[in-house]
């Protein structure tokens, strides 16, 4: 039987899930497993500037990759990227950390070596970890690949992150090379019930509607999705989350759910449904715009990544995609009238000499964004701008709405333009959260990828000014950089500029265009302090 | 019976303890935290770039100040900090670390809010945290007043980090102001016995040595142990994490102890003594330079920080401080031969049109570092550099060489220079490390502080490729930066100079003498790819 050592099996394994750029930093516990990727042809080792850094850019490449795949070191390196993890568990996100430990003589023994305390205590980490995982496990050498062969099913059962740390001795261990493919198949019986469970519902009900949300792109549902809007010919609306998974122009979609402060036909559609059919729905309070939403359970399909409920009924073991799947197939098309009424931006108008607003950010960017864009905006000014934007065909949003830390974006873009690197990627955020992971600007600029970057300067934390007692509180004040500068001085092939009016705005937007071809491009644009988009200002003021 | 908010019982409590700065980032759940800071004329808030920023600079606060503070928001926040307090906890650093929560009604209710996870677990952060700190608590309304109390008995008596999460809504609570004190005090019957053992085993010993280590400066026991060493008259040497808690010219200072790299005289003396008195040591692979200590348990006295162990024999709850103290008055002078073999360098010489090597570095820095200097290294070729100088008068260095989590060093200057803006402060770190926490540069030119920061620019983790399989691997190349040309992009009073030869190093330290007076001083020095100091070269070639 031909052996393999674990290191290889394990990269061996994940490349056939589609990974093949592992995100990370060295640290001497894991030089073997880097050299492993290095060595190997299908993989790339993608060094990052910290931890954080590289957690984020595992996620961001995991959204449009299915798949991702983070390195680090014991302790010191692993412990630095438990938020990134964390977020990759809030969103679903499947990320596999993988952790160089020290020998496992060591782990034995007890013994006091660096990265250490002083009582050793060798669990902690995966202690910690295992409250941010849907499972984490250490190697040895009886267990290795059983456990590795368990890691990797349960993380394409749950698209979840997991964890899994490696003795680095155990990286040499032979193992037979026999990978025991389990397949993740819905439990039949459990499908078929559900199903006409599901269709009965909806057949008596007067009102259905579809709410489309995230989790359906974590289970690679998007055309299983709107195959079912088809076939259903029922109306479909998509939460903050989900914007983009649904084409804004399928005759089906009503328009964004933005709660009592959008469109009140969707708000009124939604919470007036006799058969809501929440289709991996995240029921935050930022994703409903504060608990805007009730659901009725006894009048409710909801349809998970690995589970539906139906009537408070669960059906455990049915996947997302065989759901909609067989719903498709049988259900009967209903001709709903679908009141179409998405909200519209007007032309952008340049008002001149004054400072640039969100009036005009807002419906310049609508014009700027095109099909099959990617867009990745931070928790904060921006994600209140987006949702009023109309996303053309196949453009989609990514934000991390729910587990909101801010500085997620412009590492996340980073790994995502990495997946996706035909794609035109956008990066709105404000300066505050840019700071806090700043320099994986030079990773972009050293792999030369090219995404257009536009840093809102509005002089600190804005959307915390509005939340704090004293707006002008000296908290929520920010050192003050020179952004284009510092990016240019990173070096690499980089386009910069500022722009501080509508005129200036509409100008360097009309240059990216063509720059963004061959260049990163970086834009720093200034608003006043308290400058807020419309719908951050409906909700300050309700 | 007055009564006094939680938040302000908090910092009041604190302020007793030294804490005057509180470092971290702003979220809404410790809005109310931060507003008491800022409000209350005798603390102030230090707003970092991010939460491993401030963590790194809490702890090197808290080495210079006694105890530090740090301040983050839920999961997002707290959690990207986790990786600073799990090396507070490894070195002994008091830190708390204070969290702002949700309101007490969402985790009742477990309701699905920003920075949570779907099902939500408000628990997990907290359990995260228990493996990291001496310990960790949430507070309530019942448990309040008398879980803070507990957990600064807690911090004051392990000098531990210890971890307090409070529900925004508890910092409002109203509570008596009658702050239970507890003193800290060594348990008298078990001091007594422990010193009378102690005695008993010097007196009949033939070659008694003192060896000093870094807790000595956690519990504050520095004057006790150079008395104790004056008084006792036996010779004593220092390990690397204690560099300069002994002043290197003290008569009875024989040398720091390098293991077998160093002085033969120490480490014979060390490690044929028939009675080794340990004081504040910490036995891990790179403090002992590879485990060279033998220590035989029947002839020992372990003095640390709560506790002392002779012949294997437990005294518990007996403090460094007072059995040091009771040592001193009651021990015999020895007369001892003191076999005073120091490493001295050379004085420096520039050679000239050769590039910068370590030969002439360290001999140089000898030269520039004053009496009473602070000295900052990361873990890293540095580290291995400073152990060869004999620190002056009051110099000390500051290092973590048992955690070793690079980048460290330069958010700790920053907090170490707020403890004593009155030092000068030397930061000396690798460029690879610098990178992971660069943006704290600007937090310190925000905060007008002026320490003077070398940065040695090396073209990669260059320790890292001496323990590589190929030194020459990719992954231990980082992106290239304009350091001093970002620096100063930062804005603020910055002097900034570049050293490739031995003569410009020279020269920029000259010019240095005076700048620091006024500026903070950033200075980048080139070396070859796999240029070492002489230590280094010694473990290497071993």
């Amino acid at each position: 039987m031909a052996k393999i050592r674990v290191v290889n099996f394990l990269i061996q394994e994940l490349f056939k899930l589609g990974i093949t750029h592992f995100f990370g930093l060295p640290g001497d516990y894991c030089f073997k497993l880097i050299e492993a990727i290095e060595t190997n042809p299908q993989t790339r080792w993608i060094g990052c500037t910290n931890e954080l850094n590289a957690g984020y850019a595992a996620d961001g490449y995991a959204r449009l990759n299915g798949y991702g795949a983070l390195v680090t070191t014991y302790n010191v390196g692993e412990l630095s990227a438990l938020n990134a993890i964390g977020g990759s568990f809030a969103e679903n996100i499947p990320v596999i950390h993988i952790v160089g430990l020290p020998e496992t003589k060591y782990i034995k023994n007890n013994t006091l070596i660096h990265h250490n305390f002083d009582n050793p205590d060798y669990f902690a980490s995966y202690n910690a970890y295992s409250c941010f995982t849907q499972s984490a496990v250490m190697l040895n050498e009886q267990n290795a690949k059983n456990e590795i062969e368990r890691i990797l099913y349960i993380f394409q059962k749950y698209k979840k992150p997991v964890y899994l740390s490696i003795p680095s001795d155990i990286f040499d261990l032979e193992i037979e090379n026999t990978p025991e493919i389990k397949y993740i198949q819905s439990d039949k019986q459990k499908l078929k019930k559900a199903v006409e469970h599901a269709l009965k519902l909806i057949q008596k009900s007067q009102s259905p509607i579809i709410i489309g949300d995230s989790l359906i792109a974590r289970f690679s549902s998007e055309n299983e999705f709107i195959e079912f809007i088809k076939q259903s010919g029922l109306p479909a609306t998509t939460l903050l989350m989900g914007k983009g998974l649904l084409n804004e122009s399928n005759p089906n979609f009503i328009g964004t759910y933005l709660g009592s402060y959008g469109n009140p036909n969707v708000n009124y559609q939604v919470n007036n449904s006799d058969c809501p059919i929440c289709i991996g729905t995240i029921f935050s309070d930022f994703n409903t715009l504060n608990f805007n939403i009730q659901i009725n359970p006894s009048q409710n399909i909801n349809i998970q990544g690995t589970y539906t409920i139906i009537q408070e009924k669960l059906y455990d073991n049915v996947r997302m995609k065989d759901i909609l799947s067989e719903l498709s197939k049988q259900i009967k098309t209903r001709n709903t009238d679908i009141i179409k009424d998405t909200i519209k931006l007007p032309a952008s108008k340049i008002v001149e000499e004054k400072n640039l607003n969100f009036e005009y950010i807002t419906s310049r960017l609508q014009e700027f964004i095109k099909p099959y864009d990617r867009i990745f905006s931070d928790t904060g000014i921006f994600s209140m701008a987006i949702p009023e934007l109309t996303l053309p065909e196949g453009a989609v949003w990514y934000s991390q709405l729910l587990w909101a830390s801010i500085g997620w974006a412009t590492p996340a873009i980073f790994g995502a333009q990495l997946a996706e690197p035909q794609k035109r990627m956008i990066l709105l955020t404000g300066e505050g959260a840019h700071q806090l992971t700043f320099q994986s600007l030079s990773t972009m600029l050293t792999y030369e990828i090219k995404p257009v970057i536009i840093v809102l300067n509005n002089f600190g934390y804005t959307i915390e000014r509005f939340f704090s007692k004293n707006p002008n509180a000296e908290y929520n004040n920010i050192p003050q950089w020179d952004y284009t500068k510092i990016a240019s001085d990173f070096g690499g092939n980089i386009w910069t500029a500022k722009a501080k009016t509508a005129k200036e705005f509409d100008n360097v937007l009309k240059q990216v265009e063509l720059a963004c071809q061959d260049k990163l491009c970086y834009i720093e644009i200034f608003t006043e302090e308290k400058e807020l988009p419309e719908l951050m200002k409906k909700i300050y003021n309700h």
